[in-house]
């Protein structure tokens, strides 16, 4: 029998002891993170599915995966045999994995799930649109202990902190100001615990006690980094904050004598990963401050009846997405550093195509070792895009070894990537002109640079949002009839997430996510408008930006934005009368500052290069 | 003793009698209309203020008036013995009514308001913000019959049938699309008549009942037109949609024996206007649709306990904003003839400028007069702002007769203005050049022109709200630390009012609001930026444009706008060395189109002048 069947089988056993109707396991961990820990896959343990997303869910007669467009092909070859059905989301007639669990329970039962995996939004989602008069929902069937005995232990790399020469700041000092905005919380709701009813007041409140449970929010207060996810330096941890007190919860393995002294010096106390469950039930009649779509159900369900809780974006979220002095004074060196590696990457690429074989994955690895040549680079900040032609139309496309494409002297080689320095974390994408380019290429090409140009060099009024300024990259694209099927840019982290909230530039307005922030100084937004053309081309050009003050006067306070980033935007693709005046003088000014930027750390040959690819365009 | 402190001092004692300790009066018709009706002008009658905009309180030991900006010098003069003490809304340490209202009853109190002047919103806010254990809020209290014996009747002017040759649909087919929106609502928040808590539920409700206090939402409903109001066509009135009753709520005077007839054949049962409080209150376990931000809270009280509310925006506010295709060709026809209007206006004023007396009131009566020519013109939109140079800084700015400037062959003048014709309403704005003008008012001129002119050549996709696509239109004067202090474009009716939710152009972003909806194709949006400059010049170029649809692709279902306003735009003040080929290319083909289709309507010297208005630039 196959592997996986034997194990939903195993699992039917448990839910009927058990007395549960539906089991529900998402592709999450207990935090809410991007990317997840191997110890949490616990639906790809249960299911053979190793896409990194996709849901199941298990009754007594039947078990279903629902995942997206990336992974059609992949699912199938994958739960072949395991008699677990196949859901296509996105697909017409296939309904969301909440509509199933309506569907299942429409006539009442048990749902089951191990309620660290979701949200206290979702679970709150679920009161709403099941009917809780038939449906019980339970949130702590945790059923891995019996269905994966050899799950790898949760990991506890070794921790570091990160000096405050990085970090401009002490965790004293981030969490002194932390319990001055638990002074003043706007909640969004209010609910009470114990209570169905959930009452909302116009007013402030004044939260006793703070949950943390996002990974990178915890590595940014207690200026803590580790290896627990690939990319992500953080830490599996939780942490409580109340008035006078600060619990960082994580395995005591992850800390060395030197790090935990650091980390009490600052009146920090440590405990357990998992005793965040037993302090929490302890917290009588407390006001708690948590972010109902962050914090998993589970953390709430163990608040004892009688806390007020206050759902709100912590204080931590926005703290961190505004980068300080000292961030941005490092931030700039990481980009310096990061500009050298990519850019002598460029000459590499330009000076040896045709001359030697190179493949997608050899030049991703070639670009790797150019990073590893900068002092205080650590990692890559997340997986290398390396995509040749036809292949750069995938947004997410991913090369191994094997399956590489070798590069022609014609087309284009998108390639996206980053890494992470003590100074910070960068993301950068350049599509670079290896030969020949037909001309509706060149068209999309310029398409693409004129809007990157436009976001780059916009003066906005304080209280502009991502949503506000998102068309001036897409623009140019809009006005051709075409599009890209994601947002303009994301917040990025300061050696933390390359992916981070709550800024961002993204067209669609959705009132219930809290990721389309005003744009605050210090915020730093990637800027990246592309062009897919499914089995032609794809091209993107991303830089970084930060959002600074400008010219305050009787209209208001004036913002704009100083690019990061610094590697030549390749011009071999450029359509020069398609730019405008505006367009040149942009794109001239961003050339004159790589130039001057990089040319002391490149040698005579490189220089002499970068001089002509950064010449001004008239 | 001053009049008005005369009659402050009788509401006191009236309010002593009833045992109320504040008072509360704002600027406000039955059904949130923005300009009202004398009947309802209770607040000026009291405080003797006569602006269109402010709110008084009264206690036994104070009174205050808040008004804005426009209005601080005329309400000083106007209180000047009253006893009311002015509060400057928008000046620093000035709080809002709001904040006095929950100021004076700290210690607990009365509160007391004609609850048919304030929403159901407002209501709801005040019971969330005020502390209910201590203060008593009574929305039932209506003193004018003791206060103001010589009080104006309402009005009842006689109302009339639009023909289907105007509304391109019949009463009885907008109430068969009511009743099937009424299927499946789905409201923001549900409220249980005489529970203190809200609750929400994802899901889709059917309502039985649909409440509508809008007076241009009943117009447009059952294609009914009035005077009751300057300048917007309305009829004082109720509605209550049931799945099988209409009930139209107005003064029996206001429609002869012909009017009823019609209506009544469309089933449409005719209810004095009062009568709507008591239908309400026979409204038994009901489940009603209305929109808590508009209808008033009398209203809402008057229903009994047992009724469910489902707050939500109603399905006429949009079928009303979307026009259909007999009211798109009526539109054009009337942009036509307005065009035709403020173009031998134009003609007249560069012709006599210099030659003649004109000033800002005769420029007005001009074109009041050439607007009165065009066939089926039946009154002023608004009211005309026709503002020279420093005047035109003003937004609001009215001149009359006595104050009003005269126009030298030098500056700016700047005429917004709009008519109401069967075919529908307009709303136009031009800024004409009159002789010398210095070059930084031409750079103004130029970048409101260009921002204009983006906007109007939008390609979007499906989904765009005004918040995505302002930045079109303000980006050239952001780019130089400019702005305009207010939207750059709102809704319009037809042969309704000339403001007119729910789509407009406005970059900021306020979830609360419901008017920033989604484009949809057959909206018609104005599209106005300007520069106004304290104390030296005002300029607006302002044309309305209508959502189309474009191509549709894989990338989804593009939008486009197309003008409808037809009549030239000043290029004396143009710097075409800093328009984009882009722009040049918009501008020449508007110009275009104005030529070729007012041609016809003008003589043969207009004619020859228009074509050299409207010649291409390069």
């Amino acid at each position: 029998m196959n592997l996986f069947a034997e194990r939903i089988n195993k699992l039917r056993l448990l839910l009927k002891q058990n007395g549960i109707d539906v089991y529900y396991v998402p592709t999450a961990d207990f935090h809410g993170s991007e990317y997840i820990n191997d110890y949490f896959k616990v639906r790809a343990y249960l299911s053979g599915f190793t896409g990194s997303a996709g849901t199941l869910f298990v009754t007594q007669s039947e078990a279903g995966l629902f995942t997206d467009g990336r992974y059609f092909i992949q699912a199938e070859r994958e739960l072949l045999g395991s008699g677990i059905t196949l859901y296509r989301s996105g697909m017409e007639q296939v309904p969301t994995p909440e509509e199933k669990l309506s569907e299942l329970l429409k006539d009442g039962g048990v749902l089951g799930f191990d309620g660290r995996f979701l949200s206290y939004a979702f679970l709150r989602f679920l009161n709403e649109s099941l009917d809780n008069e038939k449906v019980t929902i339970r949130c702590d069937v945790d059923l891995t202990a019996e269905l994966w005995p050899d799950r790898p232990a949760l990991s506890h790399r070794p921790a570091y902190r990160l000096a405050e020469r990085y970090t401009g700041k002490s965790t004293a000092q981030k969490l002194s100001e932390v319990r001055e905005a638990m002074k003043k919380v706007h909640p969004e709701t209010v609910y009470k615990k114990g209570s169905k009813q959930n009452f909302s007041k116009k007013q402030a409140f004044t939260a006793e006690v703070y949950l943390i449970t996002s990974l990178d929010d915890i590595a940014w207060l207690f200026n803590l980094r580790g290896s627990d996810i690939l990319h992500n330096p953080v830490v599996l941890s939780y942490a409580m904050i109340t008035e006078t007190k600060a619990f960082l919860y994580l395995e005591p393995a992850a800390l060395d004598d030197t790090t935990k002294m650091l980390l009490e010096e600052e009146g920090v106390i440590l405990r357990p990963y998992d005793a965040i469950y037993e302090d929490a039930a302890k917290l009588r009649d407390c006001t708690v401050l948590l972010d109902a779509k962050r914090v998993n159900c589970a953390l709430v369900q163990a608040l004892p009846k009688g806390c007020t809780l206050l759902d709100a974006v912590g204080p931590v979220l926005f703290a961190k997405a505004v980068k300080n002095d000292t961030e941005l004074k490092n931030l700039a060196a990481a980009h310096r550093k990061d500009g050298v590696a990519v850019t002598k990457f460029m000459y590499w690429l330009k000076h040896n195509i045709g001359k030697q074989t190179i493949t997608e994955a050899s030049a991703a690895a070639h670009l790797l070792a150019l990073r590893k040549e900068q002092e205080g680079f650590l990692e890559p900040s997340f997986e290398t895009i390396s995509a040749y032609n036809a292949n750069a139309a995938m947004m997410h496309y991913h090369t191994d070894e094997k399956n590489s494409a070798e590069l022609n002297t014609e087309g284009f080689l998108l390639v996206d990537s980053g890494g992470q320095y003590y100074e910070g974390t960068t993301d950068v994408t350049r599509t670079y002109v290896l030969g020949e380019i037909p001309l509706e290429w060149k068209k999309h090409y310029t398409a693409v640079l004129r809007g990157m140009l436009a976001l780059s060099a916009a003066n906005f009024l304080y209280g502009c949002r991502g949503a506000n300024l998102d068309i001036l990259a897409r623009g140019p694209l809009w006005q051709m009839g075409l599009d890209y099927r994601c947002g303009t840019g994301h917040g990025v982290g300061y050696l933390l997430n390359v992916h981070e909230a709550p800024n961002n530039f993204r067209w669609r307005i959705m009132p219930e996510r809290t990721d389309s922030c005003v744009l605050e100084e210090g915020m730093v937004t990637t800027n990246e408008p592309g062009v897919y053309v499914e089995e032609s081309h794809g091209i993107r050009i991303e830089n970084e930006l930060v959002c600074r003050k400008g010219t305050k006067n009787e209209y208001g306070q004036f913002m704009y934005f100083e690019t990061l980033t610094v590697t030549p935007i390749d011009l071999e693709a450029v359509l020069l009368e398609e730019l405008t005046a505006a367009e040149k003088r942009t794109l001239n000014d961003y050339h004159k500052k790589v130039y001057e930027t990089l040319l002391p750390y490149l040698t005579k040959e490189e220089g002499e290069w970068l001089r002509e690819v950064t010449r001004p365009v008239e």
